[in-house]
């Protein structure tokens, strides 16, 4: 099935909700004129839909495959990532010092949403590169810049992130890796990888592995973790101590290569300090807060993509008969309902990922509210946007009936595709308590009631009023509770936060498409907000008592008697 | 991982839920004495655990396999089903008269939720034995029964159920297929079947297929259908004129092949009828209500795998620390959270499941209000114990964190073979549309009101109150409704009632627990209880809006406009 890009969706969530219009008015975004974003939303959508689209079966058919520490990727993906290294898609809002093209973080969002929509497994590779760019931009020396940047930005070359071990996944501070001084400027890194996407390929000569180690005498836990940037290739030309032991045989985004990396087998492999000594766990953070919006946008394509799938199914397939002539299932309610919600869920998860993505810009542009803004939304993105990714993925399948879970039809490729996005780049669950163990006391609380009070002044429906009055009490309850308490009640109140901030997102959608602003977008997208808002939002109330339920319910028995 | 039945909280159940004591109290059951019962859970408990689960992973890596018309069952496969067949548990409820053993449903409901946990794709074979045997005992003909039912209820003949078309699926009235009359009693049937489950394999000699077809002259739609068996290999020993022309390629249950069939492309397979010519609906029914029972068990019982696995997996598990000690990871309290969730929905969709099952074996000791009873809570056990089924074992994945995507851990085999359950034997939109079109209304709603009053007469947490309220009002508005309105509000309403049935069904089973009645059964079934009525029955009261919202808002736009 052929699949369009929602440009139309697209602009009109960057006008209204992020409101580009505002931001082209700084020196810094000056070039994101109306103009330029149709056409980087067209551009983008012609790539995604011709380039990228009629490789994602591929992937999922072909997968990436090891053989003695060589990867090698499924049919057309090396001329497809050369056209996007000619694109220069990868510099879209990357520093116009290092050749990118210095346009706002949420143009390259819209362009990352049609790239996961058409395959998502090749768009993983790239998203990782957005993050170590802005790592080695915010932390790196200005020699290791000059040497690295140019070419990840151009995407010549491109980057990993490695921090997982097998001892340590969500427990970072538990990593092994070790780096010591090698006399130079340069350290010598050595240990296992686990988890790390795209860490071997055949795409480019050159891979840039930001890597995770302690120092000699660091302290255990976060404070002793230093970044390292570790060449695959070194300048020399020499091949790096580093190799792909094994990747991974996964449920989904069987293309994208899942490796375990060993370094410095052989005495050490070659790297460089980004930021300072014991100072990791902040550059991993610019890099991580980057890659959690990028993950919640993996959840809104694929939701894109499902939803368009499915729609066009439904219609196309015929069961029943109205009036002597045989019926789409589309007309059938309860098919019907499923295509309205999995709109609904696409169009707000899309509207609360941009928005984030709009506050990065402010932040850029010096506006410090707006930073914490994102930072308060990010867990929201991550959490939220990845679970409906799954949650509409798997509507798809169902309006597909039998045929959702026969292979061939697609259906099924996005579920198994949407099922990672809950699990990595932290996973929900720690979304989830860096919400209510951070985010919602941030600077005494005040950015997080500073939402609330956003909501609140333009909220209309009143079940999105009720919503907001639910979790203002709650997280007034929440900041006082004991934090096993809080973290009981987190995921919850993840989604009720997230359905809230979403909520008043598509109520100013709506307000756009009412006066008329909202350019070619259609009726379907009117009935699916106000679904959102009339049915959606009273479901999250409904997480209210799982909020409250508290720790001591949770941990009555031991965890051996719920076997 | 090793699994282990879940042999204690079956025996609460079949003591407390389905009542056994009282069963065997009639003649017909007089045989389930507390000793059989006990001695049967043990040995299905053996058998799953020894011969059944250690297939599992097998199977979905294998597939089964089809060359040439024929198909070959994964590695072990035959030899199990040997000892499947000479177990003897095929027959456990089936009639004395042809060499069952006349047991219960609910045991076999017990011994199905047993297999399914151990490997749903194998228990899948078996499972569409059962219902075959039930319409052939209800509508065949003597001289049908003498010939067929000996080795259907021994298993050395498998059986199918052939309803699907390409053309007619949810729509069961626009099949083709075609039977005309042999001149002797016998018919000549044609015509091309889809998504037929065992279709073919080599696991028996013969296999009987139960196949709708019209006959000359016969009315259009449901009417026009009448039920024909057709066995693969005739009394002669000859092939009869059918053939596997090829198996699908799934997302889940990939030892279960999935066949398209071809009858009568060399003249007509030979066939007789089961129940009077246009009466195929009615016998398709009294198979298809039994497999609706058994699917809601497929739900339950890869509910229960997963969970086991979760709990064994968060307690090895360690990241971050306590008191300086390494902390499992299910003393975090969202993953804690995951585990109280799933054993909690694992309980209460067995719950209902079996109370279910108590209600047909009541209906065949000729109690007329418990086989309504069983009428209306069907589509409840189809539809939600398949939907917790696969909410169970994607939060299964989810515990895993990363390790959950990896196949070779099988937590993500739950989910894809869990996924087909909510689609198969009616989807659970049809299912939903059968309790608003029907099941509120069966015999005045008299059957229904009498659900709701029973519930009411028990319920004690005020959270059951409340939700048995709202249903009571939302059935009185649905019966009053449009029909597209009450089937735009199906699901949700369908959830709502189930989770009100089995919320009542686990105060019953905290009763008896707290009455000291459930012997080993420990203070982690507790916990999960009153989560169920404290958290998860409240999320259904959220539910309420959706099942209000009406027709209108779905279908404001046209379908083509949610694309």
């Amino acid at each position: 099935m052929s699949f369009a890009c929602p440009v139309a969706d697209q602009r009109l969530v960057l006008t209204h909700i992020v409101r580009m219009p505002e931001l082209a008015k700084s020196n810094r975004f000056a070039e994101a004129t109306s103009d330029t974003v149709d056409a980087l939303l067209e551009a983008a959508a012609e790539f995604a839909e011709g380039e990228l689209a009629p490789l994602n079966e591929v992937g999922d058919r072909e997968h990436s495959r090891w053989n003695e520490g060589a990867v090698t990727t499924p049919t057309g993906w090396r001329e497809a990532y050369g056209k996007f290294v000619e694109g220069g898609w990868m510099g879209l809002s990357a520093p116009v010092e290092w050749g990118g093209q210095g346009l706002p973080h949420s143009l390259t969002a819209a362009m990352m949403e049609d790239f996961n929509a058409a395959n998502v497994a090749f768009a993983l590779c790239p998203m990782l590169g957005l993050g170590a760019i802005e790592a080695v931009e915010a932390h790196g020396s200005d020699e290791l810049k000059r040497r690295y940047l140019p070419k990840m930005v151009s995407g010549e070359w491109t980057a990993t992130m490695n921090l997982t071990e097998p001892q340590a996944g969500s427990d970072v501070g538990a990593l092994k890796s070790r780096a010591v001084p090698a006399g130079d400027d340069s350290w010598r890194v050595s240990g296992t990888k686990i988890f790390i996407t795209y860490g071997e390929h055949d795409l480019t000569d050159n891979i840039v592995h930001l890597v995770l180690a302690r120092t000699p005498d660091a302290p255990e836990g976060t404070k002793g973790i230093s970044l390292f940037l570790v060449p695959k290739v070194l300048d020399s030309g020499e091949a790096n101590d580093l190799q792909c032991q094994s990747i991974e045989h996964k449920m989904g985004i069987h293309a994208s290569p899942t490796c375990v990396m060993g370094f410095g087998e052989n005495g050490g492999a070659t790297g460089w300090l980004v930021g300072p000594e014991r100072g990791g766990m902040r550059a991993m953070f610019t890099m991580m807060n980057n890659a959690r919006l990028n993950v919640g946008l993996q959840g809104v394509g694929i939701a894109e993509r499902a939803t368009q799938r499915a729609v066009a199914y439904a219609l196309e397939r015929k069961q029943g008969q109205r009036a002597g002539l045989p019926m789409p299932i589309a007309d059938h309610p309860d098919v019907r309902r499923m295509l309205v919600r999995m709109r609904a869920l696409t169009m707000a998860s899309r509207a609360l990922a941009y928005y984030a993505f709009g506050q990065v810009d402010r932040e850029t542009l010096g506006d410090r509210e707006a930073g914490l803004r994102a930072d308060i939304v990010t867990p929201l993105v991550k959490g939220w946007c990845t679970d409906v990714g799954c949650e509409v993925a798997s509507l798809g399948i169902q309006v597909h009936g039998g045929m959702g879970f026969i292979e061939e039809t697609g259906a099924a490729q996005y579920l198994r595709d949407a099922r990672i996005a809950p699990i990595y780049e932290g996973t929900n669950g720690i979304q989830a308590a860096d919400l209510v163990a951070r985010k919602i006391s941030l600077e005494g609380g005040l950015p997080f009631d500073g939402l609330i009070a956003d909501v609140r002044a333009e909220a209309q429906h009143e079940q999105l009023i009720a919503l907001t009055d639910a979790v203002e009490i709650l997280v007034a309850t929440a900041r006082e509770a004991e934090p096993n308490d809080r973290l009981a009640g987190s995921y919850a109140l993840m989604t009720m936060t997230a359905v809230m901030t979403a909520g008043w997102l598509m109520e100013r959608l709506s307000r756009a498409i009412d006066m008329g602003e909202a350019g070619d977008i259609n009726a379907g997208r009117r009935s699916a907000i106000e679904y959102f808002l009339s049915v959606i939002v009273p479901e999250a109330i409904g997480l209210g008592s799982a909020v409250e339920s508290g720790a001591e319910l949770l941990f009555r028995a031991p965890a051996e008697e719920l076997a």
